[in-house]
């Protein structure tokens, strides 16, 4: 059966996938349950679609030609049809919303998570797989659904113990910022708007002064190149840094709406826009949502280029210190909007769509750092070592009569001695390990040593000899008391 | 936006791709956590590997070539390697044991769930990516870890709501036929053997006569085509039919280990797997699991070709009418069994492994047929319908009241009238939907209506137009009673 050396087969993992052990997917998957579950409390119904679609589902051929793009993992079918990996759950719910549309409640308000595939350079913390959990309403233009993905992502944030003075929804419109660029003159979907939108995102980077450069003439930065700025007037530059400014010391939604008001002036759409976020704001008022928790930012415009009304952004903001060892807000976690064209390509009509995704494991790494991710403790089984080979029934009988109770609990079935079998347990995270050898047999007692307590006295006693003769963690107990001695060790 | 028709992408999965909607998302997941919870409580750990994996780590190149089989979903990375979608969940675990062999606990027990690609043809019942549901305890050759492999699938099965009478978890052991087959001069391992597995195999269709022609020299069926048989002698022929039947009529697993004792004679190989199968009864009655339950049955020969040593099959043993119409017993729910080359590709060594893997989709459609999955009944959530649009964030502190009492509910959002609205509530399985206009509001109240009790009352009621005047199922309270009279009507 063994190969020669050469010809073995390296063990290893393309690069941007990984493996996840033991705790890490039990936390994972219980992240899942808790964001799930409020998204059905919300009266969302879950959907499931297979990794694999078509290309031409998926919209990513390259412009003009039968190649795949280079984003996704593509290959041909056997029938020489090009199938891909999904890349987001989007693109499969426009699919599914266009292929079923009889069949569906409309509107149809679907939850899906799921892994999803990237054919990118991956990097530190970047992967190439990594899972989605999307919420979204289809077939509505009511702000109503909008109004609701806040509260969805406020609901899901604090199901997973995260404090809301730990966090920020920030809410935005695109008609506003349309509303108030038309104000100045600039045209929505031009260069000039995009180079806007690119200036207004380097706030957090650049400060006030930095975005005013690049809203004018344009800014030289400290290594000397220079960056083409928008080229609106100084006066219009005013006008736009009014608009991101606008929710800074603003004491309810309520004022923000109202200085959005002055700033968009006559424009139809800016004011579309206002009328849009005001009644958002008595809708979260409704439901209780304070401004504290959910703000209007017109500072938000990732996404703004593609969103097509409101658009979302939740935010932790609690420090964190990153890998470079600085302290810096732990940023965003989640992020949505509406948009329009969701079947578009299908059917060649808008369906008013409006929705967000939860970024789990980037929300999984800021749980982590607030402590509130166990991946570990007390997860082990607790462990029945074998002292004598010859009574694996009496052992295997010991733990039949924890699991019945409902207790995780295995048999050593390896082949080392003791100490080995300590170790494994240790290694298991097991909370308890029985021992039961020729002696305790003929006494007709087990004995047991609490794991926990075992590695804090070993904290405390500093001569190691001492502590193995005495072993205070270990007790001996009747066999007819072993399940409730586990079960006093394990706090049940 | 919107595209010329003809370039229009028409909406669709590839074959053998299925989107899985509400209620059947919920019950595999349910499905899934009970399963795993079992897993835990033995003590296995999860596990997830990506979706994607090096090629020659799952051993998917054709002989001498660089080409992929032609049953994975493969293609060439960025760097020209070929990567692929997993085919099952044993590779990965191969990959992972030989990769972190040092890290890992020894002996390494684990599960893993998640969906597989296989490149195959797809037809009724037979899909390209499907879920498996895999446990093994790798690097142990005890006995021990193969009796548990028994006790997990009836702990599994069970949990799952399926009475011990309506299934078997049926035992062999290969290195019992090699024994049996060493002491008629039958190789292991040869051409011959593979004849007798097969001839063995077909039991079920052909009854005793058909094996034993196909045992010996050979056997022509009602369209007279010709099947080569075995050349075993009509001696030679009784002593494997002697083994194959040796479960037949016994009492006991201990009375099958006597019989199969006999058989093997003075083999070595097969007095040690008479020996192991010994080992197993006495550790199966140390777990309580009655021979009604766990059976020795020779008959059991799926996968004994690949298998080393003892091979498990959970069959379910009720009866379902098949889409031909035709009685059968429902079959093969999940299999496993003992193996020695998990890791010799990657490290020339034996690594001795045990497990088995649940076939989730297969044992759901099984449950269907017992009636044990609920997809749907009462998943719903409650549906606050909108009569007066400048109400909304009324109805939305509704819908809130009803959230923050931990049930579903959610506002009708979409622009239809009242009839479309109770409509849509019938789609979503709404247990009630909450119903509101200027008069409810000038008096106080709400009405509700009673999904559950309209269905069964428009069933009984047969005067269509009374039961549309009576609404019998609809009542009014008082607004502050919304929460309170939606529990009653919920049960809760």
């Amino acid at each position: 059966m063994s190969k020669d050396k050469k010809n073995r087969t390296v063990p290893r993992t393309p690069p941007g996938f990984m493996d996840v052990f033991s705790g890490d997917v039990t936390s994972r998957q219980e992240m899942i349950d808790v964001i799930c579950g409020v998204y059905r409390r919300f009266g969302f119904a879950p959907l499931e679609t297979s990794a694999i679609e078509y290309l031409d589902v998926l919209g990513k051929f390259l412009p003009e030609s039968d190649e795949p793009e280079g984003g996704v993992f593509a290959l041909k079918d056997d029938d020489d049809q090009w199938i891909s990996l999904r890349y987001d759950l989007t693109a499969p719910l426009s699919r599914v919303v266009a292929q079923y549309a009889n069949e569906l409640p409309s509107p149809y308000r679907r939850y899906q998570v799921g892994p999803v595939w990237r054919r990118e350079k991956p990097g530190p913390g970047r992967f190439r797989q990594f899972y989605q959990c999307d919420f979204d309403t289809v077939g509505t233009s009511s702000v109503a659904a909008d109004a609701e993905v806040c509260a969805v992502l406020t609901e899901a944030l604090s199901a997973l113990g995260i404090d809301p003075s730990d966090f920020e929804i920030r809410v935005n419109n695109r008609k506003v910022l349309n509303g108030v660029l038309e104000t100045i003159g600039v045209a929505a979907d031009g260069d000039q708007q995009l180079t806007v939108l690119r200036a207004i995102d380097k706030l957090d980077r650049l400060g006030m002064d930095g975005v005013r450069e690049l809203l004018g003439e344009g800014r030289k930065d400290a290594s000397g190149d220079f960056t083409e700025g928008a080229g609106l007037s100084p006066e219009h530059v005013d006008t736009v840094l009014g608009f991101v400014g606008s929710g800074e010391g603003a004491s309810s939604r309520g004022e923000v709406c109202e200085r959005l008001a002055a700033l968009v002036g006559g424009s139809e759409v800016g004011r579309e826009g206002v009328e849009e976020l005001s009644q958002i704001n008595r809708l979260l008022e409704s439901m209780n949502l304070p401004s504290s928790v959910v703000k209007f930012d017109p500072t938000v415009v990732r996404g703004l280029g593609y969103y097509t009304g409101p658009v979302f952004e939740a935010t932790l903001t609690f420090e964190i210190t990153d890998e470079k060892g600085q302290k810096r807000s732990f940023g965003s976690v989640a992020g949505g909007g509406r948009y329009d064209d969701l079947v578009t390509r299908f059917t060649g009509t808008e369906v008013p769509a409006t929705g967000a995704s939860i970024g789990v494991d980037r929300l999984r790494a800021a749980l982590k750092a607030l402590g509130k991710v166990d991946t570990g403790a007390g997860i082990g089984p607790v462990v029945v070592t074998v002292m004598d080979k010859d009574r694996l029934d009496a052992y295997q009988g010991m733990v039949s009569e924890l699991r019945d109770a409902g207790i995780a609990a295995e048999l050593y079935l390896g082949s080392k001695g003791f100490r080995a079998q300590m170790k494994y347990a240790d290694k298991r995270l097991a909370p308890a390990v029985i021992i039961a050898g020729g002696d305790e047999f003929d006494r007709g007692e087990v004995s047991i040593k609490d794991m926990r307590l075992g590695a804090e006295l070993s904290k405390e006693i500093a001569d190691r000899e001492e502590w193995r003769k005495g072993q205070p963690a270990q007790k001996a107990y009747p066999r007819g008391e072993l399940l409730s001695a586990v079960k006093a060790i394990l706090g049940k």
